[in-house]
């Protein structure tokens, strides 16, 4: 079963040279980079190989501010927890947005019930955090600033560097979740300006369940992860070596690559935002025009549920999502949608339509013939359109 | 170059068949669990069909009691911090032995920074744990006892099941880190009456930076990963698919291969034990005669350090380990060892001997032969060897 996959937003596949390196470790069986033998030794240079890689895509000053983690979830969890726990000598006041990945949301949340006090920022309509509001809402207890670098759900992008700019000047430690950017666009954590930036490895191509977290060097933060003294005594526990090789080579390639994939990705996106108005009607793009991922076109549909589109779409063998593959299960209408002012029912329409290198220009042509159909066959059966097309 | 492998507590080959299912996952390029399309539901079976396996091998009631994670240290951390934060409010104390891994005893050193108290257990000279002092240390305010199944540095085991009678008794919640047991020896959770298990897939002969933790139905935890809703709600993150099916087919492998296993293994102790005083003379074997793995032989060898002996054997490409992985670069003198009543100079001539299904008796009788001679070598440039001599 071929699957035109248009939701890279929760899985990309893994590049033929990332699959083909994580082979090779599996069949080489390393040893535990933390012994002192010539069998750890050679463990050691394979990580210490896609540290570099890493580090090189995020321009960090050294590679020891990589930290190797299980995924975008742990890199969030620790970079706020860590920090909190770190500083509350200091403060007990966190900046946050809106419209965070529940990462974010959750483990503030956690925080809030030990004493920390959190302040959220709301976005405008096009979904972006005005850098004037984080300014006045710094106060001397804060300790840290948290705002995502893309939204995974509407692709747009927030003034990181600006905000930077501010967290700086206060003294205040910024993290920014970058889960959806690094290996997407340009990242540089000199230019944006972060303390902290969270990244996930399948976002690069490279396996899920695989991530790590930029350490700026001197940023005072704890580990989430007590225990042995493995990743700068900053992450204990035994390498995922496997996963952190084929990130490695993931990050080679995303360096590589960029121009040529951006390039690629912008073709698609223009031809999916300008094909879309010949395919349906009666839609509301949730995607930032300008700043925003260049891989992902979030639409909500007016008069139908996204949830009917995805399922029907997938009987064709086309794979989108309808919000963060992370929320699936709840009922409620996403946070991120109604936080752009959407109503419940438009966002209740919304389509992530999410690609990758792997996508071709038929596969967004068969998706908008299929999306066309659907949305004629949901509206037909549709008791608010027939409602509204009376009017 | 060939190397006899005789640190497995560092890190275990992966079985031939555990590398031929990761392999297919990597080709296969599984979605995510997450999604609600084919492609998710797919990698939903996948992941559903592992968790089986291992709580067949642990004898869960449910295989919801089963949390993979990303390793031994990820599951103790969230076995300790998690129950400390969702039970503060009935009691701040805590139970420990002095003998427990770094992953241990520095997520209790964090939680006594935010008021937690901790009553360290001593063991006896045989490094085992009295059940009747777990019974006398617990207070009205006492919330977990973790004590760990077995040491890594001396294989010795402790007396689980008799604790596990106690802490039910007493209503406290028992949790246990058996990350080198799972896969040794055979584990049930029901007989040993624990309400959390920590373990890693390495020790099943799984890929390293993946484990899990077994938590009870009904057991007071929060998430140490906060975010998604994953794992049954209690550890969010994309999973590390590639790596979970292999622990999956190494649990069904273990669950399979337990007995024979078993006897492989206590062939090789044996040899070792009943070979070694030929070898070498002057040494102490930290193992306990009945209650220990069977994979593994601890031996102080006096009036030489155990890190030249590593060397020496490496020369020869024989792995072996002088303590923890995870303590390297440490120079104080092993926790572990010092409680078992050791002089500081007996400690550092430690050397753990720990063996796997992939060593032959041959192995055995070459290690021994290097062991034989690089002892003689290095005690000839002793002068502590060269004193005691004199006397």
């Amino acid at each position: 079963m071929k699957v035109i996959n248009l939701d890279h937003i929760s899985a990309k596949p893994l590049l033929p040279e990332v699959k083909e390196v994580m082979i090779e470790a599996i069949e080489k069986d390393y040893h535990n980079p933390s012994s002192q033998h010539k069998s750890g030794e050679e463990a050691t240079a394979a990580l210490q190989k896609a540290r570099e890689a890493m580090a090189a895509l995020l321009n960090c000053k050294t590679p020891k501010e990589i930290v190797f983690t299980s995924g975008g979830t742990e890199s969030v969890n620790h970079a706020i927890k860590g920090v909190a726990l770190a500083n509350e000598d200091k403060g007990k006041h966190i900046i946050t947005s809106n419209i965070e990945h529940n990462a974010v949301i959750r483990s503030l949340r956690r925080l809030r019930s030990s004493g920390f006090t959190v302040t959220s920022l709301p976005v405008d309509s096009s979904g972006r955090v005005k850098p004037k509001d984080v300014a006045e809402a710094i106060t001397k207890d804060t300790i840290l600033v948290s705002i995502m670098h893309s939204n995974n759900e509407t692709g747009t992008t927030q003034p990181i560097e600006e905000i930077g700019k501010i967290t700086r000047e206060r003294k205040v430690i910024f993290h920014s979740d970058a889960v959806d950017s690094v290996g997407v666009v340009p990242m540089d954590v000199q230019h944006l300006g972060v303390d902290l930036l969270s990244f996930a490895s399948n976002t690069l191509y490279g396996p899920a369940g695989v991530g790590g977290l930029f350490i700026r060097r001197g940023t005072r933060i704890f580990p989430l992860l007590d225990g042995g003294v493995q990743e700068n005594n900053k992450r204990a526990g035994a390498e995922n070596l496997v996963g952190i090789i084929g990130t490695g080579k993931a990050a080679e390639l995303a360096l590589r690559d960029m121009d040529k994939r951006l390039i690629h990705l912008k073709t698609l996106k223009d031809q999916i935002l300008s094909e879309l108005p010949h395919a349906i009607d009666e839609y509301i793009i949730n995607t930032h025009a300008e700043h925003s991922l260049p891989n992902l076109v979030s639409i909500s549909i007016k008069y139908i549920e996204g949830e009917s589109v995805m399922l029907m779409l997938d009987d064709e063998n086309i794979a989108v999502s309808t919000r963060s593959a992370c929320a699936t299960g709840s009922l409620r209408a996403s946070h991120v949608l109604l936080s752009l002012g959407l109503s419940h029912a438009d966002a209740q329409g919304t389509l992530v339509i999410s690609f990758g290198v792997d996508n071709s220009k038929e596969d967004i042509v068969t998706f908008l013939n299929a999306l066309k159909n659907v949305v004629t066959t949901l509206r037909d059966i549709s008791p608010l359109y027939q409602k509204e097309s009376q009017l």
